[in-house]
């Protein structure tokens, strides 16, 4: 097979040609084609093509081919685990990486579509009052950028690497160029030719590199691009301070070496559930990827006086590690990605080796890219700075003792940033006190008990809806983490105006926006009829003593604000007051409409705030105004069944006061309605 | 007086002298001394001393130190005022620097409380769902960072340029080190020394640099620490590639030139009200701080066909500008900041004006700082770069006249990112296509029209609840924006772990923690008393046919879903079901204790969600569990009269099913309250 570039729509034939061998049998698997691309060509492309392609549609639509992306990746699951064993993986390392990667973008599809607007671009927070009269006021808008984002991936999950990149930049509506490592670059390939494939991806939305280095890509960039790097921190520097970069503030995400920690908390013995969970861990993570992981435990710091059971217990554990060709169901464990890898984590190792005491390792058969596991341990971790500072990208971990608590945390800060720390223990007290005290050299902290281990996602797995990145010595950048994903592509912008004006360009209602009284009553409208800004003002209604007595009745609500008259005087109120859900329900008696009608059911209400009380012989009216809508799509070819519209609720009183204020949630029928799924 | 350094809790006080000039005359005003300093025992005192006593305190303490910081300045200004004329400044430019920069604090502070938890660090969104069972489980918390935030300011707003940068870092628990422009230092000094004295800040939280260039400080910084850059881009940009940043990839938030725009709309002709606003504006940014404004309009768009129109009022207007001694107050436009701007404005109006014609300047009279406003017309703005690239810092606009409104966004977006962006049209439709049409290019974009104008904060002045800052040419960096200040002082850490666990790290209920049933209902005790995660669960109800009836006549709400027995069969529901009111209703009624007590008043809900339908014949029960806890304090010596605790409400029914769920806030009593005042 051939992995070629995708530039400008084209797939490029012709180049220089480099051979891709795989990890397992030395044998070719692929042939790298080096074409000789125009990268500013291909830059232009994606921002004159593909970006305003992609900004026609709403985030919603963007989430949802993404969505559907997913299904059609996972139907060729199969063609690409084949493809995976050639880069050393076994099934389940390969499964983080296919699986693990197509089950992050529905997360990131699922999560846009929940927090995020159905426009293209997304309205973020609340509004801001700026002026006394609300006649100028504040909301900032989240909107693509104008450029390209280039996402430069590394060799071990060349995969999971691409597409959470990828979809965040799409559901943001910003064009992507794909730079994989060219070291398992052939599955990159296979996955990216079917994304082309699907025929869900608009043109020009990306584009492919098949390159070593991709030439002179940077100097090509502009203030709207960004760059996302995912690789050595020694490269990734270099290219983080490159003149154009800095020039031209160009945003660049960076995720590099990482020397990650796990911690067995001080109140674990030997026989405790959470000791056994521990070592587990510690020798999956050294083992999974062949230890070829960012997120991998390099440092096990541990209790002074469990060394030796430790070091037993993971001995034990590290000797059914059968190693071989990942395609067989007996391995554990394959090779390392290439027999360069192999080299240069042997080089890392013995800087390693030279300050520590190697405890376990079965030495011998360390032939090709093959490795075995590596126990070291480090006596004095506090004072001997390369077990914190050097990575060995392989099936390693080092002990490090500590003595007490704030000496754990001091041993686990040491990495000065890394991607993931852990912590096992037993004791919430234990783990409050540690986990605080790592926190802010950490970008994920994960802590495990006997009650959480069974459905831990794992020390080592980033979570679509988690941050991930870390400080320091980690990069300093952060991806993933929901929607968070999606807001990195993008520019937040704070809009200053009448509301008026800020709801015609965010095409959601905002207080004190002109609204138009409805024609028609809005339950009786379908979906698609409804405005934003459109109102219905109800008629009024006195809420009188007997109204206070009833609902106190009905409801078993006897507060002594409604129902003692003594006790009410002195009370904030300063006498009887009618209930704040009678108000409501009130309210909702004067604006629902009693018969069927396209508004299905009220699921749910938000930021409610009683703003006065109500008195016996008060006499209360309600708004009701059409806020914002959303469409709901299951497939692709659904014609989008219902909506979702939220109204905003503003209850007054005949001195036109506020009483109360908020937003009912309601399921809308579409007039084009194909069925009636709700799942 | 002396422009002295604090460092290390100490003023030091002596040093290289260097006089520090008045704009106005000439004359000395202060001697700046320029000591040996330690910067890197400074960096480290910061990191051991004040970063530790700021962790102490929670977010709300420190935001409450904030704002009594600003009621002391505040007492103080007139002798802030004194000073600032010898910058230049007018009273009322002096007002934006001050008063806006004091006002700012009391934004930010008040914006902290409202938004971030009361704990040493903050919650940030909702719990993530990371497992079926729900025994895993996710939770964003953003902690203080373990290092020093370095504010390098600009010479323009020695006031509001250290308040702003410095605030939110304290709020965050971060001290800061501050490096002000030695122009304009003296003022900066002043009220800094305001700051120690009136001793609310703790020891090493924030330490003061008096001199030119800060030696080796940048060198000594590490991964936890922080630097923000206001000030040329050339500057900014050499420090955001300096080796260390880039090593230890440390935060650098670069604020720089930026060549904004205003731009009229084609919708406006001469005779409309947003005519005269425009030009106002822009004359205004021209001359207020004597043009000296990160934010000021240096390219003013406007219809082709208006172009004499513009330019004759914007003359009229520029002649009624009276320049002189700006404490005089008859004075509208003071000097620039001293002779070496002065020169440094020349030049660079000098690149300008060889591709513009120049269509206004008093001309003469330039001595010394003074200068008097410029307009100048560039006929081919599309084609001309300098206009869009050449930033003189001081009095001058150029007028770049469109053909149509792609034309308007393409000039606008032409210099390549800018802090703010404005639009005068009173056609919403217009403004919407414009505004859209620029949004990634601008970090601030304001719509102005007859209605808001008269409350607008003006194009130039950035507001502590939105964020500040600008792609591209603008330095890429972001500022303010109320709590979004605070957060980019700290890490934000995705943890993971059992509910339990979680709950007791964040100090707040997260659904699936054990709960602990309170043995004294929840509504007779203090404030103090409660725990998060205690619970009340609630005798049961059995709602009937008969609720239904008299909820519906209660509250007039007959929706057929309840009260019509054909249309329920036919809808989602398959049967009549109960008000989602009534069973929220009948919740408070099971949970509410009716005597007198601790609780004062429910004043509002969130999240409500109606998770499954309640039938006639269902027996549905309430649990109540305390999440989170909230002190309030209005005055230093206040022992924080109440608080303000969420109630996590679960309803369920027969079968263990959730039917409802919500969170209530109510206010509590102190059991050592001091008064009453709500305010």
């Amino acid at each position: 097979m051939k992995v070629t570039s995708y530039a400008k729509g084209n797939w490029i034939e012709k180049g220089k040609e480099t051979d891709l061998i795989s990890a397992v049998n030395g044998k070719k698997v692929a042939t790298l084609i080096e074409g000789n691309l125009d990268y500013k060509g291909m830059c232009e492309y994606a921002r004159t093509v593909g970006g305003p392609k992609l900004r026609e549609m709403t985030i919603h639509q963007r989430a949802f081919k993404i969505k559907f992306l997913g299904q059609y990746l996972m139907k060729h699951k199969e063609e690409f685990y084949e493809l995976s064993t050639h880069t050393g993986a076994t099934r389940r390392d390969s499964w983080i990486d296919i699986e693990g990667g197509i089950g992050s973008i529905f997360t990131l599809s699922s999560k846009a579509r929940i927090e995020l607007s159905d426009l293209p671009f997304h309205v973020e927070g609340g509004v801001e009052r700026l002026s006394r009269g609300g006649t100028f006021i504040g909301q900032h808008i989240c909107v693509p950028k104008h450029g390209v984002a280039v996402h430069i991936n590394a060799f071990n999950f060349p995969v999971w690497g691409m597409l959470e990149k990828f979809a965040p930049a799409f559901i943001a509506g910003v064009p992507s160029i794909i730079k994989p490592s060219p070291m398992g670059s052939f599955l990159a390939h296979a996955v990216f030719k079917k994304m082309i494939e699907s025929g869900l991806l608009p043109e020009g939305s990306v584009q492919f590199i098949a390159a070593d280095i991709p030439g002179d890509l940077l100097d090509h960039l502009k203030s709207q691009d960004s760059v996302s790097f995912t690789g050595s921190a020694f490269t990734g520097r270099k290219l983080k301070a490159h003149p154009n970069i800095i020039q031209n503030s160009i945003p660049f995400n960076l995720e590099a070496d990482s020397l990650n920690c796990s911690i067995l908390g001080p109140d674990v013995t030997p026989d405790m559930e959470e000791f056994g969970l521990f070592v587990k861990e510690v020798a999956n993570e050294m083992t999974v990827k062949t230890g070829q992981k960012c997120t991998a435990i390099r440092r096990t710091i541990i209790p002074k006086d469990l060394v030796d059971d430790v070091a037993e217990a993971l001995k034990i554990r590290l000797q059914k590690t059968t190693i071989g060709d990942p395609a067989s169901e007996d391995t554990r464990m394959g090779p390392l990605a290439s027999s360069e890898q192999a080299t240069r984590f042997g080089e890392q190792l013995q800087k390693l080796i030279d300050v520590t005491d190697t405890i376990y390792t079965t030495g011998g058969d360390e032939k090709d890219a093959f490795t075995s596991p590596k126990v070291l341990l480090c006596k004095t971790p506090v004072t001997v700075d390369e077990v914190h500072t050097i990575e060995a990208f392989g099936p390693v971990t080092t002990l490090l003792p500590y003595e007490n608590i704030d000496e754990a945390i001091t041993i686990a800060n040491k990495a000065d940033g890394s991607l993931v720390g852990s912590l096992f223990t037993n004791d919430d007290d234990v783990a409050r006190v540690i986990t605080l005290g790592c926190a802010p050299y950490h970008g994920r902290f994960m802590i495990i008990n006997r009650h959480s281990a069974k459905e831990s996602t794992g020390h080592g797995s980033p979570m679509p809806h988690m941050v991930h990145g870390g400080p320091g010595h980690a990069g300093g950048g952060e991806e993933l983490g929901g929607a968070r994903a999606v807001l990195h592509n993008m520019q937040r912008v704070a809009l200053q105006g009448s509301p008026t004006t800020i709801m015609n360009i965010v095409q959601q209602y905002v207080k004190g926006a002109e609204t138009k009284e409805s024609e028609v009553h809005p339950f009786k409208k379908y979906f698609e009829d409804l405005t934003v800004g459109e109102a219905l003002t109800t008629h009024r209604r006195t809420v009188t003593e007997a109204d206070i007595v009833n609902f106190g009745g009905l409801s078993g609500d006897h507060f002594y604000a409604h129902f003692d008259d003594v006790a009410a005087k002195d009370s904030l109120f300063g006498k009887r007051v009618a209930h704040g859900y009678f108000v409501l329900s009130a309210a909702a008696g004067m604006f629902v409409h009693p018969a069927p009608g396209p508004v299905m059911l009220n699921y749910g209400l938000e930021d409610l705030r009683f703003v006065a009380p109500v008195y016996p012989g008060d006499t209360i009216q309600a708004k009701l105004i059409v806020k914002k809508k959303t469409v709901r799509q299951k497939r692709e070819t659904d014609k989008e069944p219902y909506g979702m519209v939220w109204f905003d609720v503003q209850v007054t009183n005949q001195n036109e006061e506020l009483v109360a204020e908020y937003t009912i949630l309601t399921l809308v029928k579409r007039q084009n309605r194909l069925d009636m799924d709700l799942d």
